[in-house]
């Protein structure tokens, strides 16, 4: 199966500690590397784990607070180094451009790449980025400072062909393409041979929800409803519960009522406070509301749960 | 002996590589630290080593070339969040202020404390900092863009008081401070007592001379004459001296020749290309003209060489 993973660079908020850096993430949607916000370190997270930063497709940032992007210089800096020339696609709210851009110019002009950025409304669910195997949509969240989450969705998926179906009915390899779209085939007879005896079902769109940073919204439910993974911040727990409205964070309790009442396959936490030195008791607190939780664990790989 | 030291957090070139950092070093004089450099993820290099942020009493960036720079972002968020008040100065070439306040601009507002920016002039050799411990001179360097090194001098001490001399003249508290600065103290019955037997010489003032990034530039060694500790940059080696000039670096055996011409103490080297995996053959390469010298290692603290 085509891979589908999410890799978490960084699981701490602002303040590194206990060894956790803040927040990055690499997916993997079959062929391509999305890079979700890239804060202080990314790239030598990136060494850490034997990730290659030519790699990565585009660049999604959530928001202008600097523990989700003060990587990302030294990253676009690097890039230049090693001799990237392909364009490079950075998607965040307004203001992300002139931070990078005043950089690069006082550090003697841009990159040898072309440096696009798009900016994201975070106030609008909608469409922000596809290519031919995925969607990107906004997901307007609740912070102290214009942010968004991004949903990305794999588009749906040619039928499979059954392999002993081409043989049996003489199928030519042209009118495959129709036939995985789901068209019947007629055969030199005329006969119309129906699609369900030559395909299969494909795998269905996998969904990947990035929420980070946000107060608890219920209004983001709709939109990430039957995610594959949800990533959703939880920097608190519920002992801090107070602080959640001040700071714009939500409690691990919170984010795994958001992973229920969407009926995601499956829950990541992060973004834990530096005052938590332990993040397994993030997935205790959550586990009383939703069963199927992490806390994420830097360095690792997470897919959607088999079966899910 | 009052504390004169550096501790290196970064010793490579812009590209991390081989486990090095870029550059930042922690320099203590006496009672006080001072923050030269600040690359990417040296707040992560702070945790690692034990050095408490809240500590830095100034912070001196030499160009904006990002790996210099990079890591002071999310330096000045960290002390925002871990609740300093006391005002903190930066001294940077022109440019610095703009890229942090636009930054600080979109995640929300200044930091808690004052942060006051002071431009240094990377064409003048002048004062640029002084306390009541220390002068801070800049050093014209020649890189790609406007840059500038730093020489940390200690004022002169006061002489020392010589413990059994008080007694043997009846030195009454308040006459100690005049002694001390070099008078001859009258007794009771109007007999002098030269100060030469009430007073022995101070340690003599130490200089750290801070030298990243430049080209092989002579005129630098009037400035640097004689400091107990020279770092200079060596991102090459000979073997690859056709660099140094369209990059604006030196080689192991030029920062040398720069050494042995300015009669330090001891060289650091640092700065390394990440080109190369073995710094050890930076300081071959340099003992050939100079003995005292070292390839700088991360962590490593380094003081004056006894008796220099």
């Amino acid at each position: 199966m085509s891979p589908f993973e999410v890799q978490l660079l960084g699981t701490n908020s602002a303040l590194p500690a206990f060894g956790r850096h803040p927040t990055s993430q690499v997916l993997t949607i079959q062929k391509y590397k999305y890079l979700i916000d890239c804060g202080e370190g990314t790239q030598m997270r990136f060494q850490q784990f034997g990730i290659r930063p030519g790699r990565m497709h585009q660049i999604f940032i959530s928001h202008l607070h600097g523990d989700h992007f003060y990587g990302l210089i030294g990253l676009l800096t690097t890039l230049g180094l090693i001799g990237r020339t392909k364009p490079l696609d950075v998607f965040a709210p307004e203001g992300l451009e002139e931070i990078i851009r005043i950089q690069t110019k006082y550090a003697g002009g841009d990159p040898p790449f072309k440096l696009r950025f798009h900016v994201v409304d975070t106030e609008k669910h909608q469409l922000i980025y596809e290519n031919n195997q995925i969607t990107v949509h906004s997901i307007p969240l609740d912070h102290r400072v214009p942010t968004a989450g991004f949903l990305f969705r794999e588009k749906p998926k040619d039928r499979k062909m059954i392999g002993a179906a081409i043989e049996q009915y003489g199928i030519p390899y042209k009118a495959i393409p129709d036939i995985k779209k789901g068209a019947d085939f007629t055969d030199a007879n005329g006969q119309i041979i129906a699609n369900a005896l030559l395909t299969e079902d494909p795998i269905p769109p996998r969904t990947y929800a990035y929420c980070s940073d946000t107060r608890f919204k219920e209004d983001i439910i709709p939109i990430i409803e039957g995610a594959d993974i949800l990533y959703h911040e939880s920097t608190f727990q519920s002992d801090l519960i107070e602080k959640t409205i001040p700071t714009g964070h939500s409690t691990a309790r919170q984010a795994a009522e958001i992973a229920k009442r969407a009926k995601v396959g499956r829950l990541i936490l992060g973004h834990f406070s530096s005052r938590y030195e332990n993040i397994e008791s993030f997935a205790e607190e959550a586990k009383t509301v939703f069963p199927d939780v992490v806390a994420g664990v830097e360095g690792t790989i997470y897919q959607p749960l088999t079966g899910s």
